[in-house]
């Protein structure tokens, strides 16, 4: 048996004029909160910008990174003071876990196992639930709770004092969205199951977030190693990565060998839930033949994961032995992995799904963690063809079955969603899904609007979860540009993340959230001042941007210049429009022109104090619609 | 005065497993309308599949290129037959034109002047009117018209053989589409207004297009050289480039010098419609001094580019007077270039915008030449905060009445608009368009729908795009990765095309155009039965989809494994599905499962057909949620 080293080295640091703050808890004063400040030109005058922060320890220049220790136990205390919770011993690890047979150990290339394994993790005590959707059917406010309210609120507190915004008007197709979020609104959406805390107990590393449509929409990023490519150490990076630049959860597909210890560095290392689907793994250990597969098995995956401290299962109960043949004649079949893994159990057996007879004792053992459940659509479309069809809004009956089941036990739960669907068919996908599943958050992939543009299936996707976002999703799962045609590298990983934060962002604008215009108005004061380093800066990608402008103007000078490389110097938009701006000001201090506010009544009221203007420059010779040569 | 010799290259040959096929008119049988081929691999059986082709001669292999002679004059003959134009002197060309002062000449460096100049260009003879428009409202049809409805309905055919296809259900906004586009439906819309064809007589090598909602959503990519950088040899090739990957028309923004030689050379290349902003030039000629810019010098410069063969001018008479003290108190106030040029010079003198007093006279001019107005929106918004405001809308209206000015003088017109937009304020800008404009097309930029990913701004209007698109937006301005930083280069602007072309396209299949999804059909079908090489063949960039593919998998032999790089040999969703579906139609087959078609219907049939199924699995001794442990 061979073991490879791995020479880890992830990314640390802070982004470009940016620090690491921590905001203190009101009801809990140990809980500290880090958001990611970001400082502007001092000439300026214009306050710091506080934002959502992902990206954990990692760009906090006061810590030091160690991977092999992993990251601080922060939500340890705060699960053990609850009471609810007893340490016992492992199940212990078996080289099917990692995916060998035990003959094959000998030769396998096992990657080093994670040193610090914790052989004691935590459960609920007989009897016990320790899902935060029970402690908040309870009444009780978690830490977790008010850490998410300070969280959310980001710049909520700068925006209350502001007045409406522009982009507040119009019809808005989100819900209403309170102007600050208190910890006790946290626990209300959580006990209504309107949003999940993705946290299990034996993953205390994570800094507690929240998904649900009444606040920021979220996005998830997928990682994996599989049988053809890959390594350890390039999967944690690329945890660390997606964090980086803006993952709200990580979901780790690997299905390859070694899974079992790769999950394990990813867990100890990452500030954000990870979720699986773990009939991946449950697949790798009955070599990969899908009819093999029992729940015995699947159970002791589970069980190996929780215990891990994976903090939602994607899992796959709404395929039906009876929406089977529904997807006869569909374009692209059954598509989702866990989906057909299943079909072709349930064929093979000609039984119904295991998971669906088996989700009541799921969710015994998923409430013993705080495991959440994401429900996994594994007839989702593959195709345009063959998107809201009757396998697909049948599974979606199904899965709104089982969140009421899950509910029943207070286990968490968010259902996932399609896939591929043209535009005109989205909004049907987000209705059917608040009303089947009693507006349990909604996690969809995409969708994708198109299928001809391989290669760029974050852009055919970023415009529909853009959408969707709007409509009412709660997190969005990214696409990178590698999607359909092999695995994402780093680049990819972090073209998908932005792609997906813009997607998101564009959401809480379209649904009027009551703060996320502060960034937009930041950027876009910077741009028109001429602040080049301060619109980099506040930009959701400060090096690409700085990259862009220095192609064409690499000199220094060119960041401060009041121009840019668009117009050249004698010939600026943003110049000449400033100039405008002093002059209508000048006109309007010598009474000029009328003007009081930037409304239709402002238009109306300079409409009749143009009348005179007008008569004026009628009286010198023009004529409106003057007739020459 | 140095010249220098422009050592022209540029992109020639098809696209892979394409071939350019032409297609003959039946009312006029000399019109020869190109499409493009793309076969699939013999084995699969499928049928080759037309698409509709923007990239002129460059494509076809049996044509040899040579840019010093510029392309055929496709339309040459079809203008003169209808005996109402005239040959006349051109208006000589002045150091001016190119941005240089007379006393520069001497150490100017020039470029290279097109070789083969026509010193005898062509307008309408006196009294007559040669627009598309016009001919319509007469109610004859001409060759463009027919060349234009058989090259829109490129798949029409095909698809309305087919029964009616799922996306097709749904509610749709935009127009109902005929299953056929006829020569005499292209007229009437352009009789209504509802679209136009932009093609000046002096631009005769152009394949005539069409810009409406009732056709196939079109897109425009941006070129230009500024004063800072970029040269004649690039901006050629960028207009080449961008006709390669599908942009069906391209504006020239050249402001730097040269601009008048430059402009020559891509016309004469240009197989598609070109766009300028005259003021652009207007103020070189003025050096860059907007106050001192005159009707005149302008009306000069019109006449200049109508003899060049420029096929649509943006002209921003809408920035009225009255509407620049309703821009103060933006976050970004003008953004146009052109607007904020023109509020200047309405500004200092204070007087009405002489584009607007001079409308009617530009309608004179342009109607002899056929070309269409583009009627800008110089006070479109540069940042969310400021969209859909007094402003905008207020010109937005200006806009509607100068159209109805256009139309009394046959001009063809269409409307440009934002710019930057949230998600939730889009529609009320096509809605108000519709209204206020008489359905005259709408050409939009973007818009963005935020402000805070400078680098990404394809991605962030994508999504806008395609939303506006589907709304009823008839031609999507491109906006590229470079937007807000610096000049694209040749790999921006296909990833602005390509991203636009998304767009579009997904805007397309949301609006239920009757043959959108023939391609996404055949590229899934080609997915889904792992013919790997057809799948890049039938995507909109087939380089990066076989680039990326094999960045993974680079094995020749990976091109037709049965299985991908993302689940590897063992372990693929397709290849499960596959034996999903022989297995269920083998269970039908035997009778073991009622069914007869992908609907809802069928599914309440299964699920009777079930119930003896349920009852078997129950008396097997299983339980539905059989509860364990």
């Amino acid at each position: 048996m061979t073991t490879a080293k791995a020479p880890f080295k992830v990314t640390a640091g802070p982004l470009p004029s940016s620090r690491k703050v921590y905001i203190a808890g009101e009801r809990f004063p140990d809980i500290r909160v880090p958001m990611r400040e970001i400082a502007l030109s001092q000439a300026s005058g214009e306050p710091s910008l506080a934002v959502y922060d992902t990206s954990g320890a990692y760009s906090d220049a006061n810590v030091t990174i160690d991977i092999y220790k992993g990251l601080p136990k922060l939500r340890d205390a705060w699960i053990r003071e609850r009471g609810d919770v007893e340490e016992y011993d492992a199940r212990s690890i078996r080289p099917e876990d990692n995916g060998y047979k035990a003959s094959e150990l000998k030769n396998a290339k096992l990657v080093e196992a994670y040193p610090n394994i914790n052989a004691r993790p935590l459960r609920a005590k007989k009897g016990a639930n320790v899902s935060q959707m029970h402690y908040a059917k309870q009444g009780i406010v978690t830490k977790e709770m008010e850490y998410i309210a300070i969280r959310e609120n980001d710049g909520r507190r700068a925006a209350a004092a502001n007045a409406t915004k522009p982009y507040q008007k119009g019809e808005s197709f989100g819900a209403k969205l309170p102007k600050l979020i208190t910890p006790e609104f946290v626990r209300d959406e959580i006990a209504r199951g309107r949003a999940i805390i993705p946290n299990n107990i034996n993953h205390p590393e994570t800094e507690p977030m929240i998904i649900g449509r009444n606040f920021l929409v979220k996005i998830n990023a997928n990682i994996g190693n599989s049988a053809v490519t890959s390594s350890v150490a390039e999967e944690v990076e690329k945890m660390v990565w997606s964090a980086r630049w803006g993952a709200d959860t990580v979901m780790d597909l690997s299905t390859g060998r070694n899974i079992h210890n790769i999950r394990e560095w990813i867990i100890r290392n990452s500030p954000v839930p990870i979720g699986t689907v773990p009939i991946y793994q449950a697949l790798e250990k009955v070599g990969g033949v899908a009819e093999d597969l029992t729940y015995d098995i699947f159970r002791d995956t589970l069980i190996e994961q929780c215990e891990q401290g994976v903090d939602y299962f994607t899992i796959h109960a709404g395929v039906r032995l009876r929406y089977i043949p529904l997807t006869e004649h569909r374009m692209t079949g059954i598509v989702s992995r866990g989906g057909s893994i299943l079909a072709k159990w349930c064929m093979a057996h000609h039984k119904e799904n295991f998971l669906y007879t088996n989700f009541e004792d799921i969710c015994e053992l998923l409430k013993q963690y705080d495991v959440a459940f994401s429900l996994g659509d594994g007839l989702r479309p593959g195709s345009q063809h063959d998107a809201n069809d009757a396998a697909q809004f049948g599974e979606l009956e199904t899965l709104g079955e089982l969140t009421k089941m899950a509910w029943h036990h207070d286990v968490q739960t968010m259902i996932e969603g399609p896939g591929h669907v043209p535009m005109h068919l989205i909004k049907e996908n987000m209705e059917k899904q608040l009303e089947v599943c009693g507006e349990a958050p909604f996690y969809t992939l995409g969708p994708l609007t198109t299928d001809i543009a391989p290669g760029y299936d974050h852009i055919t996707s970023g415009i529909g979860a853009a959408m969707i976002g709007w409509y009412g999703t709660a997190m969005l799962c990214y696409v990178t540009p590698k999607e359909h045609l092999g695995l994402p590298d780093r680049d990819d990983v972090k073209v998908g993340v932005i792609t997906y934060k813009i997607a998101a962002h564009a959401a809480d604008l379209a649904k009027g959230h009551p703060s996320a215009y502060l960034r937009d108005d930041a950027l876009s004061k910077a741009r028109f001042e001429f602040r080049w380093a301060d619109q980099f800066n506040l930009s959701l990608d400060p090096e690409t941007a700085l990259k862009f402008h220095d192609e064409t103007l690499p000199a220094e000078g060119a960041k401060v210049a009041h121009f840019c490389s668009m117009c050249g110097p004698k010939f600026c938009s943003m110049k000449i429009s400033q100039d405008v701006r002093d002059y209508a000001k000048s006109e309007r201090e010598k009474g000029a022109v009328e003007y009081t506010a930037t409304t239709q009544e402002a238009a109306a009221k300079i409409e009749e104090g143009m009348q005179e203007m007008a008569e004026k420059f009628k009286e010198s010779g023009g004529e409106i619609y003057q007739k020459v040569g």
